[in-house]
């Protein structure tokens, strides 16, 4: 059932080979390829190269399957090579010789090209609010928990005074920066590529600007030979703007299992959230922020992935490039389930009390105790090695009552200005 | 002249280990962290932390390190660990005991991170420029070449008929594509991280507003350890952004190379612009593209080594970041370098005439013959079929007279809608 | 069905997350977990922890489990959470209790660890028996085409001539250098880890050595913490060894895919093994090896990975590692299908006649020109010079004949000391 | 003075683009550029191209080299383009003619392939020596310090009994994997590439098998296009093994900061080898350690870019390859530095002690109560259960004396077993 096939018998080893699990990955894709199926047939209408009569016959025919798509009962038999060819011959059944007719003027390509952009965009949006909404979980957790202390550290040592609402908010205001990538990728993939065919554009007549606003794309990529190249190139910058968005929710998930090691005692979780060991009874492992820091890791390594499929092909489709799709879509699947966990988990957190007191921390408020010396007149310098002897000594006793007044510190976290910052998408 | 020893002896070999060729590296931020003292010394002035008169020395002694800078003959010897001990010392000798006041309510984490994104800012603006620049000569190549044809190829397979102009047009096109990245990377790294100390704020009534506005920040990173932690995150994203350009730049140097070989011979340079060979007389070889290539891939690969060094790494300043300085202004030096190199190549380039009449291009037009079979109303598949035949037994001749008149097609590239897509900075 | 489980209800999309699908993953080390339940079991009975009249229902009960794995019919339902679980279910439901006493002095970590380590321990024998054979191909058809010049390229540009010989035997002889590095990491991972229970040993008296020999391994990891820490470390040298054959053959491919191209002409393929277009009825294209390079550079990325998965984490088990058996297996299982297809296809190539007397080739014999007036007496710089004059002038006439005649070149290629070479697995 | 100079002025720009920091990086490579220069010079004589009267002159002046080399008198001026130019000058001013004549039958690919070759070689073994010295002292210590115990995480959650005896020698066995992967690229850079000339061998009459032996390869890349492609193939292997042993030492440097934090405690460093804060006058920062981690990191991302710059390049020598020697060799240079102050820096660990009776180490035994019951004849589930109600009620008591006793447990480490697996080199 391949729509290139010669007539030539083809070894059953090679088609597995060459086909891979398509089947499985393209069903993500399924429905904006009848998206896109429909703006080229309307497209194709409008110069005539199909009826009004055919163009409303195929109209009912994609209805009919973005129905069985939306439904589950969709199903790309193993006689089929991929979606593409399924809809076409599913579209022949429905309709007659005008489903192959819809093919005129674009190339398979073409047909993966525009669905994958499709699927980009709807998705960079689906992620984009799921950012928001775990975005504003964490400024609200900021807020609760504003006015409890935790140790800060620097190379993991003891340093200065921290708190609950500085470390929920310090992660909400990176997401900030991800959402410029997000943002960045999302116009990337905003551009209508269909019409560049092969790679090279067609001699029919055909309206690009008009399948452009069918498919509510921002803008066209105009140039045919850009329009192919940017398979690859989309991959490459989703990938990047994934794992940046990923490294956030990694280090996080970082600090959560430190601080949820009896050693720092700063959170624990329910235990529906937690797991045991099937050795040791009294364990209470935080697999689930363990398996966002992995996965999120695992993502961040498919930037290197995409760029060796492509890196120094020349210009021009490559078979190779059939490869890019399968943990693109993977990693987009993954990371909208684990914005979906985290955001249920992080509100499920149960934060302690910790007791800076204890002798571990006693030296948490030298900065402070020099910055009083200083604002009593004493320069930096000699306040510095004045609270240093006292150290040496012994004798530091610490100063728990300064407060930090300015922008984005401990009794001032900017929340509401945070909360401004964040991007219209 | 460590600002941290407290007179233990070092070992030599450590402190050349912890040092590493900072030294160096530090030249290009010197400038910088002359701008963010400036500020913060006009900031501790207004909070009263520094009196006006100091601040009229201060102001005096940074004016006179930026025109040493600026000039050349700023030196950091070896007696200083990095450019920040340097330009303390400095101003030290020159304002006296001031010099030492303005550390006040900072960092050197603090330091280091300002000028750094006071550094990246700037420079990707520079980027930004050259990039533009090296967009309009693309399109300008285009205009000229616009009307001479060459193969496209698919599977590196002679395909469907492109063109010159097609082929510059499209890398100018995809450098949008880039820039919308290094617009994304721009905002990441325009909020002002003044003010994080350690990574925890100050209990110093500083004003982060003065010092934004004094520095010429868009914004603020409100949350002082977020600013802290923008550290490592805004090399990932540069390395992101960088290496997206920098895929686009190797792509277009592949196919230079791949186009300049005899077996494709669709291009060439001047001497000037290629090498010889120390064994064979006859060589022109394109080590220019190569090494644009070369360095463009190298680029491509500081991202893993940016994610490498802070990967689940708890929160809160690790010495390890002082790592990701070195090869991040590297990059960027290159990059700069790079753009101006291609920007002089690519306009010497010599595009030769192609034979399209040639026996391996023959197959070149069948799309053509094809699309010509369905304009006269034959179905597509039926069409297929017979000039396949045709193709088969040998008789198929070519149609050179089609026109591909769709916008960014052949005879209708587009030129001004591209280059009005071109993001504003 | 979780052995964990403490009576706390978990929400199901926890579960699914968690899970991941490790049930499908797991079927490829469900054999080598039945070979390590065996070992541990007889090893218990030999300190005493289960009885000789236990061992031999277990010993039955576990190779029924093997039949089954073997014939096919075993699966893991969605009721078990991994193959572990399922296999000790499953011995109970045989065995009775003494099913569940096998879990004595040993954890689910530990279970993992060993399967995957006989898991990779088994395939890298496979793999290096298959390289050796497509080694031996190699060879052959270089021995078979080795009177077959062709013009050797650097730069892209033709440099001096070359042969089909000296192109296939080089990919042979490259091949060792992979296998060095297999066999470095078959010796990584043939050390038993078996007793490191969760990472820190067992306070029952379990025979180490016991199980070494019943499970064939050549030492063991006697650390238990190092035995733990193998997890990750053995995937990365996997991935590092994997990824270098991986590049031998994405390199080969590359040339593959370059030389079928009509502006190089030297080989080609039966149908069999190309594919057509969907809009180009002349194409033949060499999907094969695009897919072969495609897959090659995924892999070549996979150590990325592996070392993002691990980086950073301190020691002792984190539920991160889970993640990195998926794309491990994966690839292991893609190389052995890859040099199946690889090794058919090759034997399949069409060597075609190259016309070297074609004017892009003129300048192919000037190395050999000067060498000969060199041999006659003149200086080398002399000679170059002469020769250069001429090309310069148009002059230069190729001189075809000479011999290369020492190891390894054109006309001695040393077939035979490749062959003795390739390393004793 | 560029050797292939042929008149044409060319651009300073460009040069400097082309040549790069060439000069500063080979500095590395001239001692080998003057031994392979010898070898080749002896074999010329022996095949009659140079006399052997010019043959001593060239020994002579090639000895008068190393000498400087070796004294550190040696320069690479700004007029030559790299060291092997220079050396091919040195040479002339002090024999004459016979200083070019060397160059017959070899090219600069070939003498940069060959000196690099030795270079790694030479290293490798350096390395090799190091990692047996840290060997060495990571038992030494395993042993100083066998019988104290610490705390066992899993999941970052206290889990078991550990001890410093196991932590110490858990990292010796580990380097034990990281010789094999050194070991396997020993012998990849162990075959002499001298005579493929540019990449195709030569039509001299050349004795590859006495420059084999003259220079101590073990044996030829006998295939010359073999010998051009493992430029890039070496580096690749070199990269995963240094990154390899880099990994181990990243993950040991990792825990070495993790337990200095106050909240572990469990280690400590003198003064000399901790650094201070520019603010926080009671810090101690572990500094060393984080730039052991860091930089390790930096050199396991060196992979990556290795494989970018040599993926998908056809094969025959191209000018991107230049770029690989520049952080093979910096990798190289650091590696050794980093193995120096490891074993330094590791020999001044100070050991606490660590109070196992803390209320957050109080669950630390449960898995020894288990098996204690075990052990008595209750069946694994059963006292699994048992004390996990214990643990839950809050009665658990634990049982500090529990011996570990089968081979690398706590009680029993197999120093001397592990120590017997180094292998040789």
């Amino acid at each position: 059932m391949k729509l290139w096939d010669k007539g030539f018998s083809i070894d059953k080893k090679i088609e597995l080979f060459t086909v891979g699990n398509d089947r499985e990955v393209d069903m993500h894709i399924a429905k904006y390829d009848v998206i896109a199926s429909l703006a080229h047939a309307k497209m194709l209408t409008s110069i005539g190269l199909i009826s009004e009569e055919e163009m409303k016959l195929v109209a009912i025919g994609l209805k009919d399957l973005a129905i069985e798509i939306e439904k589950g009962t969709f199903v790309i038999e193993d006689s089929f090579e991929d979606v593409h060819s399924k809809i076409e011959w599913e579209l022949t059944q429905k309709c007659g010789e005008v489903g192959k007719k819809i093919h005129t003027a674009r190339s398979r390509n073409d047909q993966v090209l525009v669905a994958l952009q499709l699927y980009y965009k709807e998705n960079l949006s689906i992620i984009n609010q799921q950012v928001k909404t775990l975005f504003d979980t964490l400024l609200q957790l900021a807020a609760t928990h504003q006015s409890k202390l935790i140790p800060g550290y620097t190379h993991l040592q003891v340093a200065m005074p921290s708190s609950f609402g500085l470390w929920f908010s310090a992660y909400a205001e990176l997401l900030i920066d991800d959402v410029y990538l997000l943002n960045a990728v999302s116009k990337i993939v905003d551009q209508n590529p269909l019409g560049s065919a092969a790679g090279y554009g067609s001699s029919f007549p055909i309206d690009r600007a008009m399948t452009t606003k069918e498919m509510d794309f921002s803008t066209l990529k105009f140039n045919v030979v850009a329009a192919q190249m940017s398979r690859g190139k989309s991959e490459r910058s989703l990938a990047a703007a994934l794992g940046s968005l990923c490294n956030t929710l990694a280090r996080f998930s970082m600090d959560i299992c430190l601080y949820m090691s009896q050693n720092f005692g700063f959170v624990t979780f329910p235990d529906e959230l937690t797991t045991g060991s099937s050795i040791m009874p009294h364990k209470k492992n935080p697999d689930v922020f363990e398996l966002i820091r992995g996965k999120c890791n695992k993502i961040q390594a498919l930037q290197t992935e995409m760029i060796l499929i492509t890196n120094n092909l020349p210009s021009g489709y490559h078979r190779d490039f059939q490869l890019l799709k399968e943990n693109s879509i993977n990693a987009i699947e993954d990371v909208k389930t684990i914005l979906d966990i985290f955001n249920f988990a992080i509100q499920q957190i149960i934060v302690k009390d910790i007791d800076l007191t204890d002798e571990k921390y006693q030296y948490l408020f030298t900065v402070d105790s020099i910055n009083n010396l200083v604002t009593e007149g004493m320069p930096f310098r000699e306040a510095y090695q004045k609270i240093g002897s006292q150290v040496q000594a012994g004798t530091y006793k610490a100063d728990l009552g300064k407060k930090h007044s300015h922008m984005g510190s401990i009794h001032n976290l900017g929340l509401e200005e945070i909360r401004n910052k964040f991007p219209k998408s």
